[in-house]
Order: C-alpha cells, then structure tokens, then sequence
C-alpha cells in the first residue's frame, strides 16, 4: 500500500487484514481457531498448565512518537515473554490490543507489525486474536501473552528458601545506562561500540526464555522473577511474597564491559542506576546450596552467564554488601505512576 | 482511603492492593495462581478446549469522563463476556491493563472496581493478572478474557450452511436508543421507564452465557456470533466467515415496546439505525431447520426470547426485506476508525 496512507484509510478490518493477519503464524502447535471469530480457540496438553501475563506500552511513558517502530513491536511482546519465562514456561499465543490515533500512518503500524513478526519468530509465538480501536490520545499497545509448562512445575516467586543462592542471568544494568544515553542523561566521551551495545540492550531486550524452561527441565529453581522494575524491587518481590530476605554483593554484580567502564570506581549513586534501572528482562532465582553444581551445564546449555550475586536470608529486607560494607540506598525501582 | 487521593498518590502497588486484588475470586475453578506473580498459573481441563479474546475501551471514544465508573467496569468485562458466549464457552478468568493519567482520583478506579466486581459475581468470572500503567492522555482500559468449552464444541462464525435458520436473541437497537437518548440526538416526549430501559441496555448489557453455553450442550447452533458491530454488520461476518449470503426480514424483527414505539411506521432510516446501531450484546446464531422444535426449550431454560428472523443462503450478501419489500441500506455497522 502506498507509504501515505493513514490507519482511518484503511480502517479497522484493512488494519488487521494488512498488518497482523499474517503474525498468526501455522506453525505454533495448539491454534484451533486464531484471529477472526470472537474468540480464539486454543488447546491446552493435558499435561501443562496454562500461563497468562500482560503488558502495556503508553506513548509518552514507555516510548517516544520517533522511537522506531519495528523496534517498539519487538519489545512489546518480549516484555511480556520475559514475564513466561520468569515462570519457566514455553511461550505459544498472544492477543494484541492497540488504540491508536486515526491519523498514525499505515507504515508505522506495518513496521509495528515487523518487530511482532520478529520477535514472534524468534520465540516461536503466534498472534490468536486482539483488537484496534481508535483513540484521541497517545498509542497504546497491550499484549496478552499465554504459555505453557508442565502440570505443578511453574517457578514462583514465592518459593525461595532462607539459605538459597541468588543467581542472575547476563549482565545488570545495561539496559538503563543504554536509556540515559538515549535520553541525554549520559553525555560524556564514549567508546561507539559500547553505545550501540547499550542501546541495543534497551530497545532490544532477549528474554530468557530458553533459561527459564531450562530451569525448569533441570527442576533447580526455588524461585524466579524477571528484572523488569529494578534488581531491587524485584529481588524485594520474591523476599516479600517468600517472606524472606537477601544479602546481595556488589563486588559479584555480573557487569557488561561498557557497564564497568561507566562504573568506573564504582560510587554508590552509580551503583544505584544499576540496582535500581530496570528493564533488564534478565531472571533473577534462586536454588539451594546442594543443585549448584548444576548451574555451569545449564548456563553453557542456554549460552547465557549466570552468575551467583547473593544468598537469601531468614531476616527480611534487601542488604546490599560493598567489599563487606552496607550500601544504603533511599528508594528502589521503576514507578508505575 | 480519603476520597481526595489520586492513583500516583498510592502508587502501582497500592492500586492494586486497594482496588484490583479483591477481584480474584476464591470461588472460581481453575486458579493456580492469580494476581502477583510474573504470569497467572491457571489449570484447562483435559476435556475443554481454552477461549480467549480481548476489548478495549478508551474514553473519548467508547466513553466520557463523566461516566459512571461503576457502569463502565461493568460494561468493559461484560462486552468480553458476550465474545466468550458467543463461542459456547463458560467464561473463567480475565486479565485487566489499565492505563490511567496520575490524577486520576482513586475513588473513580474503586467505582470501576466495583463494577467489575458485580459482573464477576453475575458472571463467576475471577481477576488473574494484569497491569497498571500511567498514561498522559485518555484512560484506557483492556480486558483480556478467558473461557472454556467442551473439546471440539466452539461455535464458530464460519459454520453457517444454505437453509440454516437465523435466530436472534432479545429484542434489537436498544441499546443505540439509549446511546442517542445519552447523546441527545432523541430529545423528543418519551415516557420515563422507557427512556430508563433503554440507558439500562446501553450502560449495563447482560451477556448471553447461559444461552451460549445452553447452545452447546444441546449442539443445535451451526454459527454464532454476538452482535456488538450492529446486526447487519455481525450477520455479515458470519456470512463472509462461511461464503453464504442471508435474508433477514423486519417484519420478523424482536422489539422492545420502547423500540417499537420509537419507530413508529417504521421508515428505513429508523430501521437503519437499529439494524447498523451495534452493542446489543445479544447473540445471532444459525441452526439447521430439523433442530427448530428444539429452540423453544433453550430459550425458556435461559429465559431469553429467541426470534427466527431469517434464513442462510447460497447468494452471498445480506438481503432486507421489509413485508416482501428490499430495504437499500448504504452503510453496515460500527467504524472503530
């Protein structure tokens, strides 16, 4: 279609005959009926539970009208896959509800449609149904993501034991310092690679998936979150609802090579930007002292570090540990409002 | 909580603990886990197959800011319970992303809550997950919703067949009465309880789940689909679905006294408004005419009227006929741009 047609051009049913139709991909088992009646009809095995997580992403909030399209398609389902495998499910189906303006551009949506079609193949994820809406006010893409994992095998945040070691997978932090750079934050003299890095790891994100079925398969994970809001907050999330606490240590902190280099001496405020930065879509979990042994095989399995970073603890709070001192930080996390 | 609080003043956490986290029902089957972990853990019967659709409501368009709340939380779960009921299925769990400007009052979101509230209760539908988010333009509010059904038993828009009869359930465009009355496009004299019904089923639709569901324990609908575009517009989704056309005629039409009386002679125009008018929420199936002595069981175990409008055919389009007369309608149904 030509490049200067509007969604309102096209309307709703073009929109989703020209853009999505194609995401509902034929080879994701379990699509009995997909876009196109009122519901989809999906099938369960017998021997899985279902998984169900959603995510929103706000125009002026979560993205920038300029920010690239394609790239906002690619992290709007993924955000949500983070969210599967945080559980140690296989993602499968997802519903995508969007409200966009009528005078948004059909290319925008198309390459809206690009980055879904990306991500979906990557991860193996098919588009079941949605809807669009007009709105007056900012884009807002929504996306419903189902998965699967054997029948009583999720990992909950709620498992984690006082004794337990708190692994993280990749790297902390990158994804904010990638931000501050997109926003102007940082400014100073950087090496060009490592700004592509960082960026790439904000607009890019790869969610855990593999790890987390692996972690699954192997049966080692007391608990598990994905580092979305913060190491902070989300290590605090599974403290609270396991009714426990941690003990974590800086100097262990697994960091990128642009990530230590913006570090540099390491004072708390930077520290912080870290701990506190979010979006990091890497897992957080925790297993106990006797399957550590079988961390390397799956880390080398999966071809992701994961790194041990602290040990859960009876008494509750997060302690955060400098070379054996206290770092205090005054807040936590990404907040919603 | 104080009526002057805002949702930025009690924060993500605090919305959710003071307003959503009530709405996960204990009574509902199938919960494995339910609001605060990274997914909801939810548990299919082997012998079911899993519906799943979604809505989205964004004010400015699909209501205003002096809404009622309560009637809008209402109304958001129950136009994803008609798409649920349209296929057959027993609705069972939702998943709710709202996005909300910061000032918004927190007493506004506990009416919302309560609304949602007292369709779960009518419904036995129970909140699993969801998020929150802030947003600098309109609310918008996205429900994803979940249903089961038999294995194989999904009414579908597509099984439509020449000579299958169409049945209407209710009575017809009350619901855009109501929406012109709110409007003021119906100003003229009109006596009040009749101006009340029709807000009523504008503001609080009641979605057809025991007759979707009645539908297929008794495997008597060939198609289905629930009329929230306008009946013309619905009807011809089924056909388009099924490569069969449809004659529908007026005379066979169920009215409410209220509609009927709006009407008046009935010219096309008038017509034209209630077959186009949309959210009616009722359900349009087709059955096959041995399976006619049947229908008038269904509908008195549901206690929903179920009218015989018209009948499947092999010409494709949707034909009016108004006492044996063509009715020329130009234009069918809901434009969401």
């Amino acid at each position: 279609m030509a490049n200067d047609k509007t969604v309102s051009s096209v309307g709703e049913f073009g929109l989703i005959e020209h853009c999505f139709k194609n995401l509902g991909r034929s080879d994701i088992p379990g699509v009995g009926r997909g876009i196109g009646d009122d519901a989809a009809v999906l099938f369960v095995p017998r021997t899985q539970d279902l998984l169900a997580t959603s995510d929103t992403l706000v125009e002026g909030v979560h993205f920038t009208r300029d920010a690239d399209p394609r790239q906002l398609g690619w992290k709007a389902l993924c955000v949500n896959l983070s969210d599967i495998a945080a559980m140690g499910g296989e993602p499968r189906w997802y519903l995508l509800s969007i409200s966009l303006p009528p005078t948004t551009p059909l290319a925008w949506v198309e390459q809206l449609a690009l980055g879904l079609a990306a991500a979906g193949e990557r991860y193996r994820v098919a588009l079941v149904g949605g809807n669009t809406t007009a709105t007056t006010g900012p884009i807002v893409l929504t996306i419903s993501l189902f998965g699967v994992v054997g029948n009583g095998r999720p990992i909950l945040r709620s498992g984690a034991e006082e004794g337990n070691r708190i692994f993280l997978s990749g790297t902390l932090g990158d994804s904010v310092l990638g931000l501050r750079r997109l926003t102007g934050v940082d400014r100073g003299a950087c090496e060009k690679g490592m700004v592509d890095f960082l960026l790439d790891r904000h607009v890019r994100p790869m969610p855990r998936t593999e790890l987390g079925m692996a972690l699954v398969d192997a049966a080692v994970a007391r608990s598990a979150v994905d580092v979305s809001d913060g190491l902070l907050a989300d290590l605090g999330h599974v403290c609270a609802a396991s009714g426990v606490g941690a003990d974590i240590h800086l100097e262990k902190m697994p960091l990128s090579l642009a990530a230590r280099q913006w570090l540099g001496d390491g004072d708390g405020d930077r520290w912080r930007v870290l701990l506190t930065g979010g979006e990091d879509y890497e897992l957080l979990f925790t297993i106990s002292p006797g399957a550590l042994d079988q961390i390397p095989a799956i880390a080398e399995k999966v071809g992701v570090p994961l790194t041990e970073i602290g040990v859960i603890t009876r008494e509750k709070g997060v302690r955060v540990w400098n070379s054996g001192k206290p770092l205090v930080l005054s807040d936590a996390g990404f907040k919603h409002f």
